[in-house]
């Protein structure tokens, strides 16, 4: 599976922070093993998830002693079975030891966001929906957390304020009315997603005469989407994508995602994380 | 409640970093409020919880505008009930729609670990152990994370692999035995706490005839932690300390700590996150 | 004129940059000016120009000391006149001697953009069409020509490869097809704006079948690009928008824009760099 | 032709600053190409120039994908006819993608400082007089345009306030008379050169007077520059460089250099930039 | 001889910024050096020392070029005589002469720190007693410092304010008491180590009857510290460790080492440099 | 006494650096301290010194605390005497403790660097030589060693290998002589200082026919020196300066300076560091 590639450096200097945090001033204890030793280690899963974070993981090593050799058993973005051996390391023993914590940590971490988001697109297959996430990420994480994401099979929001506009109630009062708003928003800035929030099905009437590209369905009830559905759907001139927000969890989203709407997105992906449980043991 | 304060530049670090993924090129959506325009806002809980995280969400605001000004109604390490305002926001009205989500965003985050260390600390009280963190954290938060383990009442273990030195079966391996691996730590690093994982009890036995100052009991029965206390405190000469280590969750906690050792470490503090909700209204 | 801001931090350090690159280790002629003497000085265009910088202007005078006051008698996007004074400074002598240089830099490079995009604005008033940058700009200064770009009322193509997806020959001839490439690029990022590149009629008859946001006739005669609006306006479903992209100047773009397309994106603007003539008078 | 190297690390620096404006949350658009697929490249010049900017444009693709191999047709300096193939990539399809864009922008633009130094400095050809730059440069391209300027041919003005002295009128001023302030600027800083701006005979003759390195005329006319060179000629003790400064165009730079004087410093090297026109062609 | 290793990292970061200072915008005179010579080089020291450094040199040469080989005659630990070949270089000509005193640099401060340590500890030998060094470093080369004190054979103090506790006269007013101050700091912080500062014999049986780690003896005499020692010896419990303090210097370190003390903190070892005289001949 | 000033942005980034080594993750021990307390303290010099490094200090506490007051008693550049305070400081008592150790480390630093300058500068005065400082410098000080040395009253080699040239024999054989080494020194760098260094007078009789700044007599005798200073003065032409080099030490430099030389550069200024001793104490 292929998934969009985050830039190396940004994956480099993520590392060199975790390093920084676990190992600063160097590791007392890994002082202990002599200089010359090599180790042999195997990482498993001890629980069923969607695997994530290799580059951060071989990254870890990399800076920390260029010869050891991270042999993987699978990549980012394959499903990996409880008790399944996904990698083993060999070179320098301290390299090893000093690198663990930190490179299980990026592993543990982005697989977590990763199976979350395949339990989402597994609870929505075959019906059209597109499983989003949003900006509700771990500060410092956001395009790591975006790439899980990808890993998972669920496609990413705007990354930020910066690549898409979505216009809120604030907007359109402080602009004086929906379409003042619409068209000053195309007028600045025409290369971007147009996107406009609305609170009930009157607002989304008046959004389906301008020319945006979505909609957000704010809170909206199952029926209240359906119906928003329906509206699109008769309304003549460009189609206008609909995206239902707000709490939808595990058990509800296969219900949102049968109402039509396009898109469902879903800040537990990225805001809450379960880290999966990943252990290295040396051989 | 006093806690031990974190660097304003480790913060404003963290913080810029959180502006620039989520508004790098500036607020596309913000442009349309005009430029002079004010604001007032609310922040609430909308859960129960332990507050953590203000220094960050008043240095997201001072970064985008110094005019911006936040009266907090409690502080980090105060519990705060369902429906709670926490603190309200005066300014620009761009200032407040751009750092809304990056500030939310710690606090969510800093919260949920506030809020997890609370329920340990809350669960252990009176039984006389202490409840430490791990080095199992998210990359890039260490050090906030472990600020909030603080303002949760919890304590924390060692922050990384330079500041105590923790001796496992490997080290021991590699220096010939355990009495010379106590001895050549004890020789390289004076200055630090020295820690031995043991496995069962009669590696802990072997230890206590050493000068250590704690020793981790790994994945220790809750019968053989008692057996550990009794022989630890049947024991003469320096008083070595005890910590039970491995997968404690909030339902045994209890009786773990009731087996008489003096530090419970849990792994779940940290590693997971169960973002807080909170939201800004504007007013 | 409201503008899209740039980040305070991004100017900031833009800022810091330049002052170490030409006061590094200090600036050993000032060292011939009393420490204590304040100075007065005007800074003046020497030719029609529209302004653009003023916040960097600042933000080195802020660096090399916070009580030199900038009186600014124009703010960015606005026409200035030969011989007009810009603004006024007041402050330690040492401080407008060593900034001097720095500073103009900022606005001579800046304003020379902003002056470029109104020329084209200017040039194509009232026909319809929109003047887009391009990504051909100078390495460093991409968001600061961007927002110069827009000072001089034109508008922002993409910001880079992260925020639109641009389908070109190779793209499509990997994918395996136009409607493949297109349906793929919708899939995978579903949140941003798809434009194809066709390079003739026929091309683009294939793309405004499929779903996409707008199409780029790479260097299309004028004669085809009228032809392209025609058979866009003639298609039924969603409209399509149309850019005009190729090596347009400033004497050809108003035909350009006659020919109805949308937009007309113009590498000039940033790639090509005519420095403002400011100067500044001691007084 | 040598030229001062430009240190690796500042090269590196700015690569990665213009890929993450250019692909910092990745590139959208390579993703349609599979990841295993390799291109080949040849990148050639649409308009006669100097060729500057090659290890910017190596650098580019190292930090994308050290397996990139570019195989160079010319270096730094060699003058380029307009169509020739100046070098050639082979290597992963989507980083020769990726990269193309920001690797050319550094070749488009430093290309045309060399080409601009080279065309004044042939203009100046057996004249005797040398071609300087000046500290009029685009703001963050300081080194790398001064390292231009000399692959063009032409030679370094001071890199910035810190490693030269250049006492104007109001520094004369502030110590109290002209010989006051020489003698002040030689002792504080006698390892650096010290240079004198006058601007007219009047003052020459006084400077000469003084121990300087060399005297900057600024804005004299032709016939005043030759006579500042007799007068020069004429003095006794030790021989001071005379540099012509002002608004000199390449038109008129060549009578300029036959006035005898030794430096002609010229800020539209390095203010304006009128980039080169290179493609690169996927074969 | 094996010492802690500091990270890679570190090593580069500093390496990188030294040779900025140095060589930032180019090395001007190794320009008038042929691009393609090569040369050969040795590095001899001129009066005996404890060699440290070998990292930060190599790292110098990898940074200006990867092809520079350097073959050490020894390790950092290890006694040098006068007039031994430490290191011979092979490779190209401008980058020897380019990074010549910047390796230099490194290796003449750390050996002397590393000599400095070596010879304490010899003063001290078979006396039982450690040597530590202390906070008083040079501001940026903390731990290079801390490594050079390592590689003479002394130990590391605390590393700074964050990896122990120091409780001293103001922190017992603001607790409230000793044994307040004692319980308050093993609550908060139970994973470091637990030092007091005592200032008299009376102090220091107050802090016996305490559960601390180690008594800090500031300026004691020498007859004090044996009686201080007695003491402690004649305490019932956790054995305290006990640390010399103060201005000792070398001729009167042995004395102190034999009053039975654990610890003599030095401040001279970091907080004075008395470069070592190494010299770079070409071959 | 007014002396070039450093620039206030590598004065920050020194500051929280230093920090960041010693306070990184908090200061457990101030964590004793009521967090709203205040403090008062006085800083005084324990012997006889040269200030310097009082704009290091301010910012110590300025980035702990901006509320920390700093009153000074004396400015960079003055004599202190034994037990005189030098400033007091009145602020947050956490601020206190948790900067003095920072705060003072560089204060003893730089001063140790302008004192040992002040010494040389008294040893040669009404000679007419000037001391100079050299590259051998503590690597990460290059910047502020220098500005100590011109508090002390000394003044400045070049700072860097990037700001003159100084030809050696290396040089000189691959240049194929003496004056080709000096006109293509001229011609590549026309703007810095060109310096030659000779070993014998043979050699200075060939440079003092070619055009150069300033001749280095590298480990010259005192006869020969003065030798040189009479062929010197002998020379028709422009006056070229000398400079003595070589281990010059406090006892021998007043004769080196007899002998009529400009400069005398002297390596001890800034390799070797003997820590001037500061106390602060709370009051």
């Amino acid at each position: 599976m292929t998934v969009l590639p985050i830039s190396a450096e940004a994956i480099s200097q993520a590392v060199a922070q975790a390093l920084r945090e676990d190992a600063g001033a160097g590791d007392l204890t890994a002082d202990l093993i002599p200089s010359g030793a090599t180790g042999h280690a195997r990482v498993s899963a001890r629980e069923s998830c969607i695997l994530c974070g290799t580059a951060w993981f071989d990254e870890v090593f990399r800076q920390l002693d260029t010869d050891v050799a991270v042999r993987w058993h699978g990549s980012d973005g394959e499903a990996v079975a409880p008790g399944t051996d996904i990698c083993s390391l060999r070179g320098s023993a301290t390299a090893l030891l000093t690198g663990e914590r930190t490179a299980l940590n990026f592993l543990q971490t982005l697989s977590a966001t990763a199976t979350a988001a395949r339990r989402y697109v597994d609870a929505v297959v075959e019906t059209g929906a597109t499983i989003l996430d949003t900006r509700k990420t771990i500060p410092g994480l956001r395009d790591a957390q975006k790439y899980a994401v990808r890993c998972g099979g669920a496609r990413n929001h705007r990354h930020g304020l910066y690549d898409a506009i979505l216009v809120k109630e604030n907007h359109i009062a402080a602009a004086g009315g929906l379409r003042q708003a619409v068209e000053s928003a195309r007028h600045r800035a025409p290369s971007v997603l147009l996107i406009v929030e609305v609170e009930n099905l009157g607002q989304l009437r008046e959004v389906l005469a301008c020319r945006v590209d979505r909609v957000l369905l704010d809170n909206f009830s199952l029926e209240e989407m359906r119906q928003a559905v329906k509206e699109r759907d008769a309304h003549e001139g460009n189609r206008v994508a609909l995206e239902a927000s707000g709490s939808v969890d595990l058990d509800g989203v296969r219900e949102t995602a049968r109402t039509g709407v396009d898109f469902i997105s879903v800040g537990a992906l990225t805001k809450h994380v379960r880290a999966v449980d990943f252990s290295m043991r040396f051989v």
